[in-house]
């Protein structure tokens, strides 16, 4: 009962849906951030449950480790294969099943990706508006519990699952949650798989909560002298309940980084970016409102994008932000940090950060979903320089300390992968155990993800 | 080990906090609906976490059931002591611990009601908005994943609760969740414990996510000629994306209901209330697009309610429609029906029910909270005549295999208790074993409100 054994029998099962290629293998076992590359033994591509449920129900017999595998947008390397093993590739379900635009839901594969899922929507009037930023897979993005922009206004994907089809570690099929919008009839199984990494099971279908596209939208930069001036008026934003769709800030490092990268000529000062969307009447109300905060923050003028082209610009930028930091420091990787502390303490935990990085001899543009009390240092590092590395996973330590001193968490929705793993057990102290408790319950031969979240054996 | 020598432990170790008087014991072996009742053998009523874990510890060395109690509000007589046992009632832990208006959080006791909390958050500007019509604790209402009319704007305790304090089933104390908005940090153990009715552990203490109060409010009330006109209306507004903060459908029983109880001559029609929530501007603009959609389904005329006193009157309205229906038949005694429909089958799921509500020879006025799907009927049934129990248990039984046939779900928001056990193997399938898995590993020694939710022996 090995590795090898289980690659055998996957064989004569799948034939040429699993690879053993080591090209495929590297594919999967790369990580965008900084971790080190952990090939799984071999790549398989399942075309239906029924397929996942006999990859399972064998890795199961074999006591075979199994990742899945979605777009591989993941930041914390939750598809490492620590201990080997086989990755299950979504890829080739990746289908719309069903929308139902009368019920405001759609049932999709995992495999999916969220453009490509909102370009089916596109002319039905309606939207998946969870957006991490990059073009993430939609069971990644539930196994990560993503979130990213829109999350202030559609919550994250706790919020936009309303049900999933599940195959167990020994290849059972279960269904959780209905089409209804709400429900009390039992154990919230759907919460319990959103955001499990895939160490509980692998999501192979999704039911999704979909939005109507707004009949009016709005975005809009505008600068601040200071970021304590930028991040207070965020708070102050929140706490007064205008229904922002997106308040976004960035540093000066990352304004300068824009611009370099996009040809901007933005000023060389902290930016809000942010986004309304209602209808034409609301839109207007919101942003005079927000208008009238900013200005009493000592906010510059708004630049407006009302026009589709102007403000996909507008995000493009935001979201090739990752890409414009990178091209900052040539030849440089970035170790993504990422944590969430409630909104009263969102200027002090960005301020300490910054004056952290600022003692630095490293690079490290801040940026984030600050109407949640989420943000991100990019901190960029030499690969050549070992030293580096050190500097900036220190620093990434002292935030995620500081999140949790400020009563916060040490991801907002990165995930733990390998990266937040060690702090585990500061967050959740004796809960950790319970989670422990319940994924043996689950996986008792850890095969699913084994290594990762929970600490078992 | 019985539960006699657990109540000789207790009693060492508690003295007067705990009594097996039988007014107490009766008192708590009472449900609001038609059950039988099943009093425990003593009731308990700790004052710290410190005290629920020891009563827990204890219980459990000696392997006699726990039951949560909290304001005895729910339907589905969820704190029966099905098996005998404790009832530890949270009435002595019912404060609110802190209130950190800038994160718009409150941490509070199991026990406090929301009213209480409400009261007790009014100079803040903040409210607790999650309103299931009784004035059930917030512990309560946590473990029965309430919501009520609230829910279409404001979403159920699932949205609401940020984190948890619980004892688990041997005593240990566990803390899940933070202040913070959002997290992907492990499994979401808060989802897990809200809506599991007390089987995997005692709420001990809350972090609730608070909201502003809204700037204008406006409630209003319109006639519709026909039941399917109204229903139709609500499921064209929710589809449109209107941000209704109530909309309520009561039918033409209820309204001659509410007539002769609270002294009304509403016109003998169905009816809808609704409430807009925002600013002044957003207010008007929702309720003028709401007018129009009524216009197109032919409703009558608003009749409006801006000031509180007016509001307040509307509301109650609502909220007595239990005991106003109650009142309707002098002597009787109700099952009150509940459950949940994807919004596209809510016109058929009420005209079926009415037809088949029709077709019997016991009274059944319908109402609910039509913008999230859920319904109820109130069946009145004649104590004395066990027929007419029979037959509302037959018509309770049609609704929920009709909500199971249309796509829904068993239980919108009174949980699953002892009335909707026998439907959690179809509505769950196999997931339902997952469920009882889960509990297992949870509360191996089934002392945690046994009987309940799961099938373990």
């Amino acid at each position: 009962m090995t590795i090898s054994s289980a690659i055998q029998a996957l064989t004569s099962l799948l034939g040429d849906q699993i690879t053993t290629s080591k090209s495929d293998r590297d594919l999967h076992g790369r990580s965008e951030s900084h971790f080190a590359e952990m090939p799984p033994d071999a790549v398989v591509y399942p075309t239906s449950t029924a397929d996942v449920s006999a990859i399972l129900r064998l890795c199961h017999d074999h006591d075979c480790p199994v990742i899945g595998f979605g777009a591989g947008t993941s930041l914390e390397a939750q598809t490492s294969a620590l201990r080997g093993g086989i990755a299950v590739d979504f890829s080739k379900m990746a289908t719309v099943i069903e929308v139902r635009a009368e019920d405001m839901v759609a049932r999709v594969q995992p495999g999916i990706t969220r453009q490509a899922l909102n370009e089916d929507l596109r002319a039905t009037g309606l939207m998946f508006p969870v957006d991490p930023g990059a073009n993430a897979s939609l069971g990644g993005m539930a196994s990560t519990r993503a979130s990213g922009t829109t999350a202030v206004r559609y919550g994250t994907m706790r919020d936009n699952v309303l049900g999933l089809e599940v195959v167990l570690a020994d290849g059972q099929i279960i269904r959780t949650g209905t089409a209804a919008a709400k429900s009390s009839a039992g154990y919230d199984l759907t919460a319990l798989f959103v955001g499990a990494e895939g160490t509980l099971g692998l999501i192979t279908e999704l039911t999704l909560k979909l939005h109507g596209q707004p009949e009016a939208t709005a975005a809009a930069i505008c600068a601040f002298d200071d970021m304590d001036a930028a991040v207070t008026c965020v708070m102050t934003t929140i706490q007064c309940g205008i229904p922002m769709a997106r308040i976004e800030f960035v540093d000066t490092e990352t304004t300068l980084a824009f611009n370099a990268y996009s040809g901007m000529s933005m000023p060389a000062k902290p930016h809000l970016l942010v986004e309304f969307q209602g209808s034409e009447a609301s839109v207007a109300a919101d942003a005079a409102q927000f208008g009238a905060l900013v200005a009493d923050h000592g906010g510059g003028d708004f630049e407006w994008a009302t026009k589709p082209e102007d403000r996909n610009r507008l995000w493009a930028l935001r979201h090739n932000g990752y890409y414009a930091i990178l091209a900052s420091r040539p030849g440089a990787r970035a170790v993504v940090t990422d944590l969430c502390v409630p909104i009263s303490k969102l200027a002090q935990a960005v301020e300490e950060t910054r004056a952290d990085i600022a003692a630095s001899n490293i690079p490290g543009p801040i940026l984030g979903h600050v109407g949640d009390g989420n943000f991100h240092a990019i901190l960029l590092i030499d690969p050549e320089q070992p030293a580096e590395k050190e500097t900036a996973l220190h620093l990434s330590h002292l935030m995620v300390e500081r999140a949790l001193a400020l009563g916060g968490t040490v991801t907002g929705e990165h995930g733990v992968g390998l990266g937040k793993l060690a702090y585990m057990a500061a967050e959740h102290g004796d809960a950790w155990s319970t989670m422990a408790t319940l994924k043996r319950s689950f996986d008792p031969k850890n095969i699913l993800n084994p290594g990762k979240l929970v600490q078992i054996n």
